[in-house]
């Protein structure tokens, strides 16, 4: 069978197990859950194995030391996945709920109900826990889902899927509704975007390459961000060593990661109090910054920015400082370099605390506190599958309500159209 | 200026309007939509000096009587732009509406915030009126939009743009917030098209062939529905009276529009009671009939339906008509010919109702009511700019709230992430 086949074959038996999947009751899916969550512990030998397979072609391959440990699981990979599918189980489940119900002068009752939104594809690379928390919300929201990973966690995407896959039928859900793209070849992925008419939608995880490459050759609607070019904004009457926390925070914490900070904006009336602090405490954590004219005046040992250094996401111990003249200087720059991700402002100014909130046209925006709460778990959401900048149908991290849409539903009686 | 430049600019337009639009109060919005109202009566003349302009050059190329007559402004279309916009003016801003707040352990306070999505593009035909309704409903939602109507409406739509620009600058608000392309060439459309990261949202509105060109060439998300092949399905329990009622009004009330009925399903054991009568309505109303074969053994008169007659949008006074042997074979047909438009039951039968809300994929699901109330104005939205069939960002009418979206705002007191 061809590639296209194959893909084709798989989507539809996604669509299927979609429309079985949309209306099992929440016990039904929070007992498979449970039961995925079971087997991944009793057979976690069977994953390290598959897993280890993966790690020797990764060494021959020559993949870097961050890629292999990316790719590694091990016991405690393997319990964190199953708490993570227990902790699904807990979550409140969207579908059925109605998100309002209101009465027409007619007599007509409408409501709008929320349903899941069939079939998704995610697209991923590295990182095999993502298979099984994928699996986990897209199931719980009452979808069906077809993964396809990096081809560097080929074997052990392949093994979750076949203990997911005995787990459904273990409990009389659909298999169709987890399936893993048994392809490495990366035609495999053109071919899922093209099944438009099946799949719902496309969510791509990893880099920018990957990401542009699904998001320029997919027919079906894409939820994404390309990258998170992320500020945090020291204002003129910010507290200092607050300033200073987050700061620190939001770079260093886990500089690997979208919504850390790229670039630091100080107002020029708090550079001098604010910057050869926070430099020391960037140094000792070795970071390298690479400042505008005026930061290195203040700054000698900061390097000189280029103008590149502005749109740059590092994903590194490296970091942007510009002083800006005021905070409207500030928003000018996010404006014109931030990719609507994560913005911060760290004031004591109630007017300007408003109006940043009000003007920043990012997915989270937010007032003193740390870029690195941009995640769908610590914004309360409760999980998350990915974090959208694009505007529609989800803006920011996406948790189960955002796996759903609504549908109208009216209840009449005999109502007619004049 | 070759097109693509024309465009390009337009867009620049766009988007730096759309980020002052964004922050206008509900009162600056209001006061620009009377004095659009305000202006398009007492500036009628004008308008149908260039309506007759477009009138006579489509009666030179042969347009259809149907064509001229939908192409046609008069006194009364006037005022019924003019108070459409009076309507939406009434309407409750959606701008800044906090549809959630909650608390954090860590003592952070999350809130998403209903936000516009920018910068919309409606690709449309023939309707002048469509100019007016869909600039209204943008700019009240906060956004900047771009109108590109049918060549044949070309001078109204652009004395129509000149209109409501006027009215624009008179009240403040930046003219480059409603934008009509100045271009018949419709290479124009090619253009808008290729305008990813300055236009959010494509909205065709038109025919089939329009809507799936924007689609196939669409980078930008596109909201649309293809068609609407809408089912009234007459149950074995349903009232005969209301059964017929419901499908006349679906069908004849208004044939030419996506959510009147194309096929008819009909329980077996009501088919020789109901489609007798049924019938001799359609009849005296002109509606052909094309049955399946138990269908024309009950009405000799009706002709045979192939099977294509199942997929068929008509919008004509055509109807399909298919006798099943239950429920669960209409909705069998309803998902495999529907186009998730619209769909109705006609039954007393309470379990049956509530599985066929909840089971069959539409974007509304009625019970005892006409297909025809699939309809922002009907259901209650206070206005529609059209009806999405895709299950992203929004799922059947769309009203003012899906010209928005949601960002997060977050107030914090220092919080970082450990």
């Amino acid at each position: 069978m061809s590639v296209e086949e194959t893909i084709r074959k798989m989507a539809e038996t996604a669509k299927r197990a979609a429309g079985e999947v949309a209306v099992l009751s929440s016990r039904k899916k929070n007992e498979a859950l449970t039961r995925i969550a079971d087997n991944l512990v009793e057979k976690q030998s069977q994953i390290k194995d598959a897993n280890g397979k993966d790690l020797d072609e990764g060494r021959q391959k020559g993949l870097s030391d961050a890629m292999i440990d990316r790719l590694t699981v091990d016991d405690k990979g393997i319990e964190s996945m199953a708490s993570g599918l227990r902790d699904v189980v807990s979550l409140q489940d969207p579908v059925g709920e109605v998100t309002g119900m209101w009465l027409r002068p007619n007599g007509l009752q409408v409501g709008r109900v929320r349903i899941p939104l069939g079939v998704i594809s995610m697209i991923y690379e590295a990182r095999p826990n993502a298979t099984v928390d994928a699996a986990g919300l897209c199931l719980k929201a009452g979808n069906a889902i077809i993964l396809r990973g990096g081809s560097e966690a080929f074997h052990s995407n392949s093994s979750l899927a076949a203990i997911i896959q005995d787990a459904l039928r273990g409990t009389g859900v659909p298999e169709g509704a987890v399936q893993v793209v048994p392809l490495k070849d990366r035609s495999a992925v053109n071919a899922l975007l093209a099944q438009e008419g099946l799949i719902d939608l496309v969510i791509p995880r990893g880099g920018e390459g990957l990401i542009r490459f699904v998001a320029e050759n997919s027919r079906i609607p894409v939820l994404k961000h390309y990258k998170g070019v992320c500020h945090v904004y020291v204002d003129k009457d910010a507290d200092l060593i607050m300033a200073e926390e987050i700061s620190y925070n939001a770079k260093v914490q886990r500089p690997g990661v979208c919504n850390a900070m790229e670039t630091l904006l100080v107002h020029r009336d708090m550079a001098n109090a604010f910057l050869p602090t926070a430099a020391r405490r960037f140094d000792e954590a070795g970071v390298e910054l690479r400042g505008c004219p005026a930061t290195c005046r203040i700054l000698p040992a900061a390097h000189s920015a280029s103008d590149e250094d502005w749109s740059k996401e590092y994903l590194d111990l490296i970091l942007a400082v510009k002083v800006v003249d005021n905070m409207d200087d500030a928003m000018d720059h996010i404006a014109r370099y931030g990719s609507a991700h994560t913005e911060a402002i760290v004031t004591s100014d109630y007017e300007r605390s408003r109006r940043f909130l009000r003007r920043v046209d990012a997915s989270v925006v937010l007032v003193n506190a740390s870029t690195r709460f941009n995640d769908g778990g610590e914004l309360g959401l409760g999980a998350e599958i990915g974090i959208s900048t694009s505007k529609l149908h989800a803006y920011g991290p996406m948790g189960l309500d955002e796996l759903t849409t609504t549908k109208f539903i009216v209840y009449g009686d005999g109502q007619i159209r004049t």
